[in-house]
């Protein structure tokens, strides 16, 4: 059964994974025949009141936050290993930008936190497939844009495309149905909420990337 | 568009609603062309760490974790008019059994949340259907077992079935991937994460009850 990582980054929309996106990687991993495995970083968040949508001031732990979609069953991502792993997945949300990496406040000059970074780029390395969803698809740009370039999709948000563009990468456009596959760097990328209009279209596409990732794999 | 209130308890499978259960219900609604609309009631929680799945002895507050799960979508369950919803669904998870009602700690003697309890009785005073997954099938036994002896389904965990038996319900059992529909009470559950193996698994029986939750709407 392939083991498919799903690297998450806390437990909400507005400081974490965005749920209805982790729920439904894991959703169409498992219908797909294939097994996740969750991870997280072992670092702090700002918490966001998910009613008023503002920071409380208090933080939490993205890996404790993550536990909560994952069911308990996670671990700190600095000991995943790319080769236990046949694809990963990055499921969208606040978190993805913030915690992920500093994409939120740097845009294509931020860094991606170090060991997100490392295993990606030893799944690049190995040649397995990366599929990110929604705002994910800035962590990837910010690790590998400029060394490989990928094709990847925000959506259509000119804004976003624009600083996906300037870490290297290219910004192609997607409805939200669809997914940007590159068959080049096996990347795959579905905008999901960035454009959605409700979970039904996000599972669509979630549902189309997450097979097209399973596909990838040799 | 039928509108179908989906009440949440909290934001994960140990101290609220279960997040996948959640989502799974979500999607379930939007695919069946029906309307999702959220409430919790705003009461506290204690809070569980779930990775290590103990009580941390912090408190948060139910209806502003379950915000996450409704992408801050969501309203106090004590402002949820019966006349203006289609049908009510209840996920599972822990909070269903310890924030909506006192079935975790007190059993069959147990009390349901009052703006809970009163939505439960206006839905059932109006003929409009009631679902419930994974372990909330007790806050309709405690709300409506004793005037209604609904047929009902937790599964099949002899301890569990007896408790919700011992409230004047009957309890029926179910595999997970499929659902007990009452028809004279218009009261639809499905096991879940009671039984379900993964998370495809608990995704058959929710389309199969939000299925027969819909087909029961006059």
């Amino acid at each position: 059964m392939k083991k498919i990582g799903v690297i998450l980054s806390g437990c909400g929309v507005r400081d974490g994974s965005e749920i209805h996106e982790a729920v439904l990687t894991l959703l169409a991993i498992d219908n797909n025949g294939a097994k996740a495995v969750c991870f997280a970083p072992d670092v702090e968040l700002d918490e966001v009141n998910h009613v008023t949508m503002q920071e409380t001031g208090a933080k939490r732990k993205v890996l404790v936050e993550a536990a909560r979609i994952a069911r308990g069953e996670i671990s700190d991502v600095k000991n995943a290993k790319a080769a236990e792993l046949d694809a990963i997945v990055f499921p969208g949300g606040f978190g993805a930008a913030k915690n992920l990496c500093s994409f939120a406040a740097a845009g294509p000059q931020g860094s991606v936190q170090p060991d997100v970074l490392k295993l990606i780029r030893e799944m690049a390395a190995a040649k397995k497939p990366i599929c990110a969803i929604c705002i994910a698809p800035a962590v990837i740009a910010l690790a590998l844009g400029k060394d490989l370039a990928p094709k990847l999709t925000i959506g259509n948000d000119p804004g976003t495309a624009q600083a996906i563009g300037a870490t290297g990468a290219t910004h192609v456009e997607c409805p939200a149905v669809d997914c940007i596959v590159d068959r080049d760097n096996l990347i795959v990328s579905t905008p999901a909420y960035m454009l959605a209009g409700g979970i039904a279209e996000a599972g669509k596409g979630i549902e189309k990337a997450i097979k097209a990732t399973l596909e990838l794999i040799k």
